[in-house]
């Protein structure tokens, strides 16, 4: 049988990504998967700006990409045909089946979708998103109650999540965001106690009127000028958290380093990176954690729906553009 | 009573320090101490890159200094009068002095000289320097057996302390210093492993030979481009301690921030700065410990002594030009 697929077709290093980057091509899979295989058909691809990293070749925690390699992302599929021991037919699973609309698979990285959210959950809020939100604040962050949180790419589906979470958790949580639609949003709906938005506001005169007593942790997504802002008003003992660069991205060459590092120094601060693969054998017990607040209606989620699998490589673009609304997803097949 | 004394004249901000920064005076104190009290005279002052900071009054963790103020700095002084409680006459003490050749003082912030090594180790290897090496390594460093160890203003006073108490726990260490005549010390003298000549070598490709496995303790007094060498080549985990920034001062204006931040994401890695007073409860049993290695012979010292009151402004430039040779002290009385 036929799959569409779409290939990497140069690394988009220093520079943005362009659609040029992917290639569309029709390729030949057996519909009959063999023994302990099993056919899938992907519903919706998920992305994610770490993406962008694993096709120019330089995230070096994850094995490298090649020209002429399906592109590798997250999706949700039904298992169509098997003869795998674990999964039977008409499952729901999440995994990275790439960009492509079949595939046959061994099961391996595959899981089943938690039963007690919509299906979408699993590349959002119970994904790598809603992990890496959990595990950033709480590993690496260890916001206290009372503490103030700032968060960068606020509107985002892991930026939105932390700081939500650091507001079950007892904190006083401002989010930077760019455009008063996704700051509205941020405080509106969900309960954020203050935004910036930083295409319409000077962020470090904001930073020091909302949090006068110094930023207690710092959960960036986005670094440059914005983590440079941030790291000037850091309280002592701040941690700062590292969790993404978006506006490396962006620009496809790396921004300035944050010149502010030095107040690590005089505030006795604390920056720190993380991988949240690190903790997969806590996946489970956070997930749980996760729905449960869901379910509590305390932990909003939204996703941003496109359509279509010949859209992937332009829908990857609306991250680095800021123009998606909760977490990316597009839509394959029903 | 006459005494002579250096005040500051003006902020140095944005630019490299001045002699005329300072301004030389004589001024009158009296020769009776009054209850509670003593006359001391200082005999040495040590000098320090934060001093530079202190006089910009950027350093919040100090009260700011004025225009006007006699600077502030360390200094060895005899009790010539005494009537103050705990201090008797002849005795060398050690504290905040600040540049002048006499002083009263009620004894806050005074404390003997430690008596297992010469009085000038209380400036040095015993002083704030010892104490900023040991908390800085120890405390966010970390440093396990076999780890590979990389500081940076290696042949300073803080950084060769920091590098010989590296090896002293088991490690593998890296000194970074300006020019060959400093290598040489820090590899025949100072016991390290290697040296790299940031003057006459490249620094990212001599760490990527000396440290193939990464470096998994950085201890950086220097910040700017050799920081952030340093951070391209971390070993997972990697442990980033940022103890001084002397690059910021040389020049007088903010280095560029270190691009390579994002390593620490990738390598999982911690970046922490520290204020070495957090630790002043424990400074005693630091500085026994120091004092037995130093006494064992595994830990060396040395001063790079400049004679006379009137050189306190040009013997302070010598760390900011990398002229001193040990720890930067200046004789001011015998």
């Amino acid at each position: 049988m036929k799959t569409r697929q779409w290939l990497l077709a140069d690394h988009p290093r220093g520079r943005p990504l362009r659609e040029e980057d992917f290639r569309l091509v029709e390729a030949e899979i057996s519909d009959d998967p063999g023994p302990g295989r099993m056919l899938l058909q992907t519903l919706w691809l998920g992305f994610d700006p770490a993406q962008k990293g694993w096709a120019e070749n330089v995230a070096d925690y994850v094995a490298p990409m090649r020209i002429g390699d399906v592109m590798r992302g997250s999706g949700i599929a039904r298992v169509v045909r098997s003869r795998h021991p674990r999964f039977a037919e008409g499952e729901l699973l999440v995994g990275l089946t790439g960009w492509t609309e079949w595939l046959v698979s061994d099961g391996i990285g595959f899981e089943r979708v938690h039963p007690g959210l919509p299906p979408l959950a699993m590349l959002s809020v119970l994904g790598t998103t809603g992990l890496t939100a959990w595990c950033g604040l709480f590993k690496l962050g260890e916001p206290r109650p009372g503490d103030t949180v700032v968060i960068s790419g606020a509107a985002g589906a892991t930026g939105s999540t932390a700081g939500q979470l650091a507001k079950v958790a007892g904190c006083r949580v401002i989010g930077i965001a760019g455009g008063p639609e996704k700051c509205a949003w941020l405080v509106d709906e969900a309960g954020f106690d203050a935004a910036i938005d930083y295409k319409n506001e000077e962020v470090r005169p904001r930073l020091k009127e909302l949090a006068p007593r110094g930023i207690d942790v710092v959960f960036d997504n986005v670094g440059g000028q914005i983590l440079d802002d941030m790291l000037a008003e850091i309280a002592t003992g701040a941690r700062v958290v590292i969790c993404g660069g978006i506006s490396r991205y962006e620009t496809g060459v790396l921004p300035a380093g944050p010149q502010n590092y030095f107040n690590l120094v005089f505030r006795r601060g604390t920056m720190r990176g993380f991988i949240v693969l690190d903790w997969a054998s806590e996946f489970p017990a956070i997930r749980q954690r996760l729905a449960d607040l869901v379910n509590a209606g305390r932990l909003r989620w939204r996703v941003d729906e496109q359509q279509g699998f010949e859209n992937a490589p332009r829908t990857l673009m609306r991250l680095f553009r800021g123009e998606n609304r909760g977490k990316q997803v597009l839509k394959v097949a029903d």
